[in-house]
């Protein structure tokens, strides 16, 4: 079995405990998944990873951005090291995004065709050319746990046309990857050490800011079969109850025995209502992100560590965190490492913010355990 | 007792293995001391370390430079969270350095007169005055087991005439050092903690690339009686055969019964030459430095991570390294992580070449306890 998942509690809100059995390990939902664009979580070492938060037990799984694995090192190269696990040392589960996104927010001079995207690499400005079989051959040797399908992400505000339109073409490219897919999965890298088992290619419910088009989408997804279903296209800039909207219109329409992914998000409390509302995957940059530019999350909201008033303050980041981070070290020497550009600064702020992300949402698998 | 040291071996060429014991801790000599200049040893967490090497031990002693904390956080902030042990959380033994080597390396405008340096700080500019007294009290403030005498470093090359008069004041003021350290030494923030000791306060022979006033420069310092001496000024340029003329015939004229700290050195080969000459006690910044440059140290020489030809090369940095970076991750790997500018690269790099270090030190006190 490639993927398995068993949703063990429903609650009143419709929050789900779930546990995602993947072939590098087992996820209890819901999960935060920290992101290690570039096969890193910025600043923090694996072995801090695997047992970082308060109860010890660590990222469950992480992500790595496609499209940066793409031009460097290389996918061909990370699959001549065995795929992405073995080049990085982590052992866990993992998932890869289709590139789509970092395509449209990152490269210069793209052109989209009905075939996919030509596009300058925001390293050098080499041409290069995706498309939803170029990003499953690229995904497949990268060979994370999870794989997205390669999705159009449209500018945003974008009109009701120009959104049913992106939609239409992310449904045919949605198609085109699971067909892609299912030829190919068994090239990853890992198939016969695992002994025949492949990874999972979920799809992407776009359809921007419109609960019409949400719905269709949804629906035309479901009716392609996928294993698991990501939100996509939400948290690039709309209010936030916007966000929530969108996904509560989204959710009536995905499958309840499924896994359910809203990516790119968010600030704590957003993780803990999405969670709360059946979204059972969530990822962001925001811990590693924020804690490298001073910005500490905390039981008490958020902490600014460049300000003055730490200068001497001898108390930890967070009275209530037991991560490492809060064990051992003052406010005023982690303003100290930030202020003196050490890098020992974003090393310490990204293990406490990740933990504080980590810790939230084992809490919150507490109070949907039922 | 504040500062205690016994030789307990001297092999044939004048190396000795020792224990040196501070208000901290116990140090097994001959030692290899970490730098964290501004309090922190740059990327390395102190959880790391306190168990970096192959034996788990960890660095026995490290080493906080007074320029850069009298400028930032300021000496007086550290002083009120307790001094630099309890300001970076670490425990085990620490040096703090004059500041008169950073005044002359780093800040601009100068003025040197008998009374002390005015400077202006490389950070903002702004206007300082240090004088023996001053780097007294700045140590004292910060609290670390052993504190230099405040010296003038000439530039290198200098004429014997110039280097004469420039030790004749380094002279001058490391007897002003002693004097006011011993008026003042029971101002350093543990005083009561500990129970009454203090910090120990050691001398910095100079004379530049001349035997003769090397041997003057010790015999004066002698006469001061300082529980133990630092051989300073090397290590600047000079070739390496003088380097260790330099120290030989410094060596020579220092009592047997008290440590030897050659500073600011250097190379593994280096410090493994120095220690089985006879000295006691080296620092230098090379191993974290180099490690954010990619520069590696292994048992087969230096290594370039950034090479090309360590794209694909699956083993690890030192197939014989029993360090966390050897045991985990690949060269592949650590030059992506180079390549890519991802924070852990200077992490990881710091950690291995930080532990090739003690691991050297740690061989060369076996080879040397008789």
């Amino acid at each position: 079995m490639s993927l398995s998942f068993e949703v063990q509690n429903i609650d009143g809100g419709g929050g789900r405990r779930g546990r995602l059995e993947l072939p590098h390990g087992v996820v209890e939902t819901p999960v935060f998944m920290p992101v290690g664009t570039a096969a890193s979580v910025k600043a923090v070492p694996q072995s801090v990873l695997e047992v970082n938060g308060a109860g010890g037990k660590g990222a469950q799984i992480i992500l790595a951005n496609t499209y940066h694995l793409y031009l460097r090192p290389g996918h061909e190269l990370v699959r001549r090291m065995g795929g992405v696990h073995k080049f990085m040392s982590w052992d866990r589960p993992m998932l890869t995004d289709s590139g789509g996104f970092q395509v449209f927010s990152l490269s210069k001079l793209r052109k989209i065709t009905p075939e996919g995207v030509e596009f300058r690499s925001h390293l050098d400005g080499s041409k290069h050319f995706f498309s939803p079989e170029h990003s499953m051959d690229v995904q497949i040797a990268l060979g994370a746990d999870v794989m997205m399908v390669f999705d159009e992400c449209v500018e945003t505000p974008a009109s009701w046309e120009r959104t049913r339109d992106s939609m239409g073409l992310t449904h045919a490219w949605a198609q085109r990857s699971k067909d892609h897919f299912e030829l190919h999965k068994e090239r990853v890298p890992w198939f016969e050490a695992l002994g025949g088992k492949t990874q999972s290619l979920f799809g992407i419910v776009q359809g921007g800011m419109y609960a019409d088009l949400r719905k269709e989408s949804a629906e035309r997804l479901v009716e392609m079969d996928f294993p698991g279903y990501a939100i996509g296209g939400l948290a690039v800039g709309e209010p936030r109850d916007v966000t929530r909207e969108m996904i509560a219109r989204t959710l009536e329409f995905l499958p309840k025995d499924k896994p359910r992914y809203v990516m790119g998000v968010g600030y704590p409390d957003e993780i803990e209502e999405y969670a709360k509302m059946g979204v059972d995957m969530m990822d962001c940059v925001l811990p590693t992100r924020a804690g490298r530019h001073g910005l500490l999350f905390t039981s008490g909201g958020r902490l600014n560590i460049k300000k003055l008033q730490y200068a001497e303050d001898q108390g930890p980041i967070d009275a209530e965190c037991g991560c490492m981070v809060c064990g051992r070290y003052t406010r005023a020497y982690l303003r100290h490492l930030y202020a003196s550009g050490e890098a020992l600064s974003a090393v310490l702020n990204s293990i406490h913010n990740l933990a504080f992300y980590l810790d939230t949402m084992e809490r919150v698998r507490g109070e949907l355990a039922g």
